[in-house]
């Protein structure tokens, strides 16, 4: 059976061991950064971490919109899929918890709609933020190595940037997850989820059919 | 007829889509990053959103100022040219318009003369500031790939952060037309224009008959 | 004798000299930086100037949580690493004397546990920021040449922004300690080693024993 | 004459013509983003624009004090030298005259030594940090393209970072020079010559004699 040979192979469990640990360093690094005052540190921590854990552990997505849209454009198996998104929200999980321990005001571990817009403006820019990450996560089998992490960690940062004062610029179900677990603030947290999800999917279409070097109508059927 | 044969190919039509999202993302993110205080987070974000679109989607200038210097150089046709400026202006006013849509307060989008210089300041900083980073642009050809989208965007926040205090740093025209479309302000609209055109072309003439390897005055006939 | 040899090898007493310079360099930038309010400027000083030391000098650690961490995992003889955390804790004390003639007030030179939490917090909060630091480090003999400063330099940046406001983000066991013995500050000071030390050493094993290519149990007899 | 084939190759003039605009841009990126508060604007401006210049342009050092280093260490012949300061100085004050016009209060220009410190501070952290950066600048020829830029971009904007509270950052002979000619204030300025010029020859000799791969006390002969 072919589930049970993947579920028998070290290679599967390294991987899913590698989505929780990258998802638990990238949302550990983003909500002790998000402790400091201003929009700039978060941001700048996310991109680079992403940067630095794209060019040391490779794989991991540590994001399940991006688990999700690489599903949607059948590049995983379906368990390798579901195994990866449980992995990174509990990692997302433990580092939330662990933040938690060490802030007095936790408020500002949770990603909210901003005060000056609505629902539907967070989501178009979570939407928006994610999609031009993905954009780039899909192109990267084709890059070099140097070039992947640059890249990865350069669109995380800018997305934050971006879509930061409309939703927080969570791009990331798993990161926002986790802190709505641990401190039970749960406001409009079906945007954190939907919008990355959403960008990420679009992207990956739009990539595969339209952008890709050889891209085509005829994929499609593959 | 050539010009019949370049609209019917893929790779046309494919070029200038590209040219469309990647200006879009480009002119998206600049403007969410702008309603954050500071003059860091907009120059960071544009420089980022930059090298990442450079290492994955490669090609589009995203800036009509980069292609009319291209075109006056030669290395554009233009068709594709004219084609590449009219996507680059849609995708532009398609961010600005949802931007707008995302804020009170639409004012901080339109990039401005400042209080504190004239407009012959602004066009001379925005003059400058193209320059600097359309040398970079010309060179990219002969670059491999991580260092050009490296290269680019760092040229790309480097420009932003130097002409930001008297121009808002916008360097591309497109970046400049759309928010003025939407919010219908349109004062000194003129600079964003002639002065990051002006730079382009300089420094596509300095960089192919100085500064290139083998740059030579009979290059003028080729 | 193998001892009397190294100790004889001009390439020993470089390999110790390098360690004195390039942590000679990390601590004084850092704690120039540190001067400025905020938190980005010495994040990202540290990030950007160890980026730059990677690229250049190549070899040296810096950091005695990760020459303990390679001693750990048996990649350096423990001549050589006794001898390279020497050469830091010179090289950290040196920087901080010349930091410490320099300001008037010195007290923001020394990391100290965040006033909002406690000792327990930055602990957790340096070991975490070591781990991910450490990870990338371990990762990095695999790694190509621009790759690896690029990657080192932003886990330095990301580990920093992160662990700032709990304890200062040091990372650094040198870092900490050469502030210490000039201002005569040693208040929490053993969390700026254990947590550093705990957070390389448990990166080296995870990234050994789990993570690595080729990595297995049968390492651990090797 | 070999002085007169120097001077009638194409080679030299476009040489001392890179030096010019190089130094021309990056002090003019300097001073802009000087006009925005804090100090990580001008620094990672400069870091950038050098990053950018170096993947571009390649050769050129744009530093005074970077072009008597290679005097000193017999990379350079001195005619190439001398044409090379001189180029460095007019371009940096052309761009300064550019960026005095475009100011109302062009105090903000001139590199000092700070309130809180005495010159020999100033001169002692100018030392340092282009100590730092010239170790960066002389591995670079044994360096592969986009690490260049990287490492040299990286350096010198975490020098700025460091050297800033005490002196400004300058780093650059040239940088502090052109301000000086065009708002007349020359306060203290031999400090930004000696600082930068001691710490770049330094470097060069550490690095020539006890770091380079290869480096040997035969060299001083050679």
């Amino acid at each position: 059976m072919a589930i049970g040979e993947e579920l028998r192979s070290s290679h599967f469990w390294r991987g899913v061991l590698a989505e929780l640990v990258a998802t638990l360093i990238f949302v550990g690094v983003v909500l002790g950064a998000s402790a400091a005052p201003g929009p700039l540190a978060p941001a700048l921590a996310g991109g680079l971490v992403v940067g630095g854990l794209v060019c040391s552990l490779g794989g991991p997505q540590a994001n399940p919109a991006l688990t999700v849209a690489l599903l949607c454009t059948r590049k995983l198996s379906a368990l390798r899929g579901a195994a990866g998104v449980l992995a990174q929200c509990t990692g997302a999980t433990l580092a939330s918890a662990a933040a938690r321990a060490a802030l007095q005001d936790d408020t500002g571990l949770v990603t909210r709609v901003s005060a000056v817009g609505t629902a539907g403006t967070a989501l178009a820019w979570e939407t928006f933020a994610t999609f031009q990450l993905s954009l780039v996560a899909f192109s990267i089998p084709e890059l070099t190595a140097p070039q992947a992490g640059l890249a990865l960690g350069s669109a995380v940062a800018a997305g934050a940037l971006a879509a930061g004062p409309f939703s927080g610029g969570s791009m990331n179900p798993a990161r926002s997850l986790g802190p709505a677990i641990v401190t039970g603030v749960w406001d409009d947290h079906w945007v954190f989820w939907l919008g990355p999800v959403l960008g990420a999917v679009l992207a990956g279409v739009t990539y595969e059919f339209l952008l890709a070097p050889g891209a085509s109508r005829e994929k499609l059927g593959a």
